[in-house]
């Protein structure tokens, strides 16, 4: 499992728009003090109120990865960012890309980065081979956050766990399963590229046995009820051994992220496969909560749509965003 | 997806015992016309009953892949056999090999096959990576085998479907998802070498949309209850999108294979979850019957054990190698 070494410096390219750098803004609302600027090219239309700032003088006050936090269509690495990534392998960055094109098949890059010593990330494609799972019981408290989709608020309501239970003075640690959570934690794997036959094995290393009163707050992915990844998240919940689930929804979905066909299942459906599933690693696993995404809903509809789930599910509910994690969290405590 | 040349030549190296050929077993049992003959260096003590051949002749009466149908500890590639492969694959041979080591490690074979333009085959590490699943519904007839646990008949269980099918004038097709099932379908892929994100589609890929009475009979792995590889079991599941399922179990097991602490799933818990899980993209999946591997019984406890779970599960239930699979083909045949 890598390391990524800090602080990092911010590279928003020529995005056109905010939503471009929503990777960048992740690691910028979750850590911001390991962001000592943003570097942006003329035209960029993104702003995270951070310095901006070069490379040179990003480098003298000690950021050591430059993180390419841009998405663009096809996740192409633009020709016109190479005189700044070359420049940056060069000085001894590090860089850590969420691309889909690699800067590991890069030969400058390549070349550049051998003599300088730096490390070239490419976060979509972390991942460990070792040995196969075994799901022999580990020590230490963790939870996983599932969902009925994809891209429902896993990643979110995870971090924002994370950070209740750090406020309360609990030991815990966000584990990173996905690029721009890997940019966050600073460490961690992207689970969906990890060659089948070790998925679990690769959670159960980056989630070893902890301290029996630790949290290791785990970043679920995709669905049991999604045709092309439920095989991710079944691997991840038998790997991940949790000891408490949350499950996130967003309400609004019409079918499953990407498949107009697919149906999202209903919340109880999913909470009840998730559970019997998780058993099989975990057998007192139970649930402490729903988490809600509302960011499509009115605040009214929001607090209506809440109040029905908490009474039908029987159990915490809540937009992580607007109304906080501490139901959850006071779940967990009373564990 | 890869297509095998035929026909094979079967090599034992120096096995040292029956069991070490188990693969090439396989292959001489299921597809006897596919194999020219074995080739067994001195103190092979494993025989298939093929004529002994060495390689000119095999070459000369048609044969076109030398398949390295032999286990042993750790499954490397002896020394001792590199003259053999070097010479095959110089004369123009494709290997195909099950072995841990890989052909495509060494750079000898590697020089010789492009020279001779050969292919070399690691049956462990096939795979096809295109685009993830999208479970869209298609047409035709699927079966799949799923299990209790690894290793306990899927294989053999789908190839007698596949055979009793064709026996009684169907059109049906074994798919395979395992390196032994490669060289018996001559096609295939390894299902846990394929990188996560792409598990479903990489077997939508293997088992496109068919005819409307043709059958696929699609060979299973692991289970949806072991903790190593249940991932690649729902992947599996998902994307074979099966119209009928057939529930293999090996009734002496007293844990889990290869995991002491893991228990075995009752049939009934088993075989309920693999029918929810695979209606998400079949929802008119049904389960035609139960595959019991005996081998381990005396054949009065096996009768007793297979009526047994014939009353309690309330479908037809075989041992396909002592009593075949005409009443779950039956099954078939009615929908």
């Amino acid at each position: 499992v890598i390391q990524l070494r800090r602080p990092y410096l911010l590279f928003l390219g020529d995005a056109g728009d905010q939503l471009a750098a929503k990777t960048a803004q992740g690691v910028r609302d979750w850590r911001p003090d390991w962001c000592v600027g943003q570097l942006r090219l003329p035209g960029c239309k993104a702003d995270l109120g951070l310095p901006d700032i070069g490379l040179h003088d990003a480098y003298a006050i000690g950021a050591r990865t430059l993180v390419v936090g841009v998405s663009n269509r096809g996740g192409q690495i633009s020709p016109d960012w190479m005189p700044t990534l070359s420049s940056a392998v060069a000085m001894g960055f590090d860089i850590a890309s969420g691309m889909h094109d690699r800067l590991n098949a890069m030969p400058e890059l390549l070349w550049l980065a051998e003599r300088s010593r730096s490390a070239l990330y490419d976060l979509r494609y972390l991942s460990v081979q070792t040995a196969v799972g075994n799901g022999a019981p580990r020590a230490g408290q963790r939870l996983l956050t599932v969902g009925t989709d994809c891209s429902c608020g896993k990643m979110y309501t995870a971090l924002a766990i994370e950070r209740e239970l750090r406020q309360r003075g609990h030991a815990a640690d966000f584990r990173a399963t996905g690029q721009t959570g890997v940019l966050i934690a600073g460490s961690g794997i992207a689970v969906d590229a990890v060659v089948a036959d070790f998925m679990s094995g690769a959670v159960e290393q980056l989630v070893p046995a902890g301290d029996p009163d630790h949290w290791d707050v785990i970043e679920g992915q995709g669905s049991l009820f999604h045709p092309s990844y439920a095989g991710v998240s079944l691997a991840l919940l038998h790997g991940a051994q949790p000891t408490a689930l949350v499950l996130c929804h967003e309400p609004t979905r019409k079918h499953l992220r990407g498949l107009p066909l697919a149906s999202v299942p209903s919340l109880r459906e999913c909470l009840e496969a998730n559970l019997r599933a998780a058993r099989v690693t975990s057998p007192g696993v139970r649930c402490v909560g729903v988490s809600i995404n509302t960011s499509r809903l009115a605040e009214p509809d929001a607090r209506r749509y809440i109040t029905e789930v908490e009474r039908e599910i029987g159990l915490p509910t809540v937009d992580p965003v607007r109304h906080g994690v501490e139901s959850l969290v006071d779940g967990l405590a009373r564990a």
